[in-house]
């Protein structure tokens, strides 16, 4: 089972190019909204998650739809959430299927699996310009905002690894590769970096 | 011309990738002790600059050989030194032939003419690993002088670069691509990096 896991600054681009990456190499994709909907709705019912991932991932479900399949669950806190998909992203795993994976400290999770982990950056300017191409219908940021809103989402994420894997976040000698996407369209980077990654797979 | 700069920590074979990538590119070679050389025995004469590049960069000639070529400049302290070496590195530059340079900050040095950045880093066990296997003959350090020589040295590179760029060492977003050598025969990371580095100089 070959696995990427992509660990990427708020605006950096890096779901997009794991997106990319899946459908390039023909491998299962999930990013935190998935996992966190599953955890919320499902639970961890293995037979639940093999369902979702007929068809080449969860993705192509609506949420609506999964959470009929199962009955909730209550979280009591975010740590609880965080335990539960770290529970979710070990049974997607045990499946044995080739994935992508975006977020969730994955790359520390799945370990043992010798996955292939790429740190997606960008700089501060190129992120910025980024997120104001892409809001979301509605939300009208100001540019200081934005920023705000960068540091903040980027400051979570490294508490989160901090406090769940005992490891920095973003630190340079944790990922095979660190990507910085300024000055790239996403897509010109998706076959070397696959490339790079097959290369890993095969060792 | 395309031009690749190379950054590393000690230990981790940033620079045996750079001698590789110019090999397996075809560009002229240069590293930190070639241009200390050229900058204590030349000072910074163009023709001799270009009489050294002819046949595939310095490398070829031993430094005896060099120094005979022209007059000893007297370095008042170090600061001179690097100031040497940045006017070694534009005369190189402007002689317009492909080019991989390792260290002496020349990603900043040469940032107009857009070379492709990276960055090598490794795990400290990793590092001291690749050390211990290639020490000087006669060198016996232990593990524990080991680990504090790597740390001296890459410590005064990065205020080397903070002094003389304003810019912090091994940011991850001052380069391109941050490589991870742990795990990799350098040789093995050749033709992807080459790959990658092509794609930039094609944009």
């Amino acid at each position: 089972m070959r696995i990427i896991t992509i660990s990427r600054e708020f605006g950096s681009g890096g779901r997009e190019l794991a997106k990319r990456l899946a459908d390039y190499l023909n491998f299962d994709y999930y990013d935190s909204e998935i996992l966190t909907a599953v955890a919320n709705n499902s639970g961890t019912d293995e037979n639940y998650i093999e369902e979702m991932l007929k068809n080449h991932g969860w993705q192509q479900y609506p949420i609506t739809y999964r959470s009929t399949l199962t009955s909730p669950i209550i979280h009591t806190n975010k740590i609880n959430l965080l335990l539960q998909q770290k529970q979710v992203i070990e049974e997607i795993a045990s499946l044995g299927k080739d994935f992508v994976i975006v977020g969730r400290n994955a790359d520390i999770i799945l370990k043992d699996y010798h996955p292939f982990n790429i740190f997606v950056c960008a700089t501060t300017e190129s992120k910025l310009k980024r997120c104001l191409e892409r809001a979301p219908k509605g939300e009208n940021l100001s540019e200081k905002e934005l920023l705000h809103k960068m540091k903040q989402i980027d400051k979570n994420r490294s508490k989160t690894r901090e406090i769940l894997t005992n490891s920095k976040w973003g630190q340079k000698d944790s990922y095979h590769l660190t990507l910085n996407t300024t000055n790239w369209e996403i897509k010109e980077l998706v076959d070397v970096v696959g490339t790079f990654a097959n290369k890993w797979f095969e060792k």
